[in-house]
């Protein structure tokens, strides 16, 4: 809390008040990026191979090349410097098996759009020289002199707040620990709230992707059996109903289908924007241990300065400091708050409007089996 | 195959050769009856009581009361008078538990009228004696003195078929035969897709108003959950947010409920069809072993006459005799084809018909869940 450290002009960050109040200064032009055309590469003459993205910034809009590993080292430096400030949230699970099967590749590539997405959306994170260094590169001997540099960055950790301007009047101690706890409450409680409807998602995917299809191709498969039998009936006439019911047998084969490929199409995207969060508050939890520390470390202060620890200058600097991270914090929720609110607006659509196309398609599968039946 | 009976002129019935094939006589004014209000009795001061179900036929539109025992006694009758010749389908099953609840009377309600209904449209049954008594007698006497006379009649079992006037060519014994084969296969065949049907049907059943809808329950509780969550944010301007989603939650509740009350509207018919035609296969099985038993009679005719036991003409009548069955059993054929279709066609215009009332009904619920959140 009283290290000192002399911060450049140009890495200085701001926080100002804003509507919902404090607030960090967002760029007119947001950052934005695509990660696409997954790759095999290898090393050492074919004996190591390794899955390599290409992602394109909306900046330069020339694209770069990433693996895995380096995704991760990206993530160790952004912890590492904003960590204490800026909850940086895990990225998608390592895996050694099946790393080289299509269907991993594609869901770690979504995984990682969506992970370099929101840490574009960050206006800490996406003007950080490490973030722009990883985007836009112009040869592998910029990215690995840019590698060492940011190896050797020294204002990392808590250090970070000595870099942040407020344009505001010191906050009181006793609100800074109201806020602390009303945001710990809040992530802890969303966090079980997003867990709770993971595990219930995986459930319906489950009978949805099993049991479910699995059911109406059987009921297909009984319809057109009972046509097939009808038809060896020598009655005259009936080829209607026996077309009519094959046709009814068929469409709920199609209906098995359609109940299976469902969920990759909306319960997805409602399960990947709840992961990414769960991620997300899951890096709250360390950010805001660093708070509650800092808290202590002040109410701690009377005491020390009693026992000659620190002078009345020190207690005065610990105060500020507190109070630009309580700033921060507050910038960091109001942050979080307004993606939040963007995010499962979003995603929350995106899942009903797929819900209601595979309803109506349904419907009007069955409507065109109800034609073919004779209207008595 | 030799018995004598004289039959009386009222009593004889017809086959003639119509479009399909031999049929029945159709009645122009067909016969129909309405099974309803059931209604706790009681008998020996209440010691003793019993449900009874009000039956009204069209013809007389006048109601006659019976009890469940009623209707296996007039199956008894039916069975014993015409089972060689019609197969009877089986009652609704007994029961001793349970026997004076809601749900199962309703059920059984249903079940006779089904019952009830098959008989009436068939042109021998409906128009039989027995039939006719339980249907309109005029008072309590009446009803003792015809079921009195009902079970001396001596015309029942194969003596039907001396009553039985076809007017067409004596049949082939080969081709009856061979008739007997296909009607013995198709009513196996199709005996086992009835059972299909209702093994698939009972299981779906058990899915759609057990674990389905309690999985939508637990989404709609999982998205209003988030939905309080988000509301202690203390981050301003989330209401439309919060709102549609608790609309959303609310609504996957409502799709819970809808998708576990389906199956009584759809499914439920289906099942009962097949049900009764599971019970009316099952009949077929007595009646269809009575020919095959008056076909191998008539492979034995050529030995029995060599030993001497019977004579020249008898063999003519037992020709004769079995072509009235085979004629017999073809017009029954034909009812049952003829009624299947019908009823087959009919049921699976009702479910399909349900089930996009039902698809279309989720879709349009969610699509005013979806009208809450905020286009962007």
């Amino acid at each position: 809390l009283l290290a000192k450290l002399p911060p450049k002009g140009k890495d200085r960050l701001s926080i100002y008040m804003g509507d919902v109040g404090p607030v960090w200064l967002y760029s007119d032009s947001p950052l934005d990026c695509v990660v696409a055309d997954p790759k095999k590469g290898s090393k050492l003459y074919g004996l190591k191979s390794y899955i390599e993205y290409q992602v394109t910034p909306n900046t330069t809009n020339r694209p770069v090349n990433h693996r895995y590993k380096h995704f991760d080292w990206l993530y160790e430096r952004l912890s590492e410097k904003f960590g204490p400030a800026v909850p940086i949230p895990a990225l998608p699970d390592k895996q050694v098996t099946g790393r080289f099967e299509e269907e991993f590749i594609k869901m770690r590539m979504e995984r990682l759009q969506g992970w370099m997405c929101r840490m574009c959306r960050h206006p800490v994170v996406s003007n950080s020289e490490v973030f722009q260094l990883f985007l836009s590169y112009n040869d592998e001997k910029e990215w690995k002199t840019g590698k060492r540099k940011s190896e050797k960055d020294e204002c990392v950790g808590p250090l970070i707040f000595s870099t942040i301007d407020v344009e505001a009047p010191e906050l009181d101690p006793i609100d800074v620990e109201q806020k602390c706890e009303m945001y710990s409450k809040f992530t802890k409680t969303m966090d079980d709230g997003v867990k709770d409807l993971l595990n219930v998602g995986n459930i319906h995917w489950k009978r949805c992707t099993g049991p479910l299809p699995k059911e109406y191709q059987k009921i297909g498969k009984a319809f057109q059996n009972l046509s097939s039998v009808f038809n060896t009936s020598g009655y005259q006439g009936e080829t209607t109903l026996t077309d009519a019911l094959t046709a009814a047998g068929k469409t709920y084969e199609e209906i098995a289908q359609i109940v299976a490929e469902q969920p990759k199409k909306d319960l997805h995207f409602l399960m990947e924007t709840n992961q990414e969060y769960k991620g997300l508050l899951g890096s709250f939890h360390d950010t805001l241990a660093v708070h509650k520390a800092a808290i202590d470390k002040v109410k701690e202060g009377d005491k020390m300065m009693l026992a000659g620890k620190i002078n009345t200058q020190d207690k005065v600097t610990m105060a500020k400091r507190t109070s630009i991270m309580a700033y921060t914090l507050q910038a960091e929720m109001n942050h979080f708050h307004s993606n939040r609110i963007y995010d499962y607006n979003r995603v929350m659509q995106c899942y009903l409007e797929e819900q209601i196309r595979f309803y109506e398609t349904i419907a009007s599968k069955l409507k065109l089996a109800l034609g073919q039946f004779t209207t008595l």
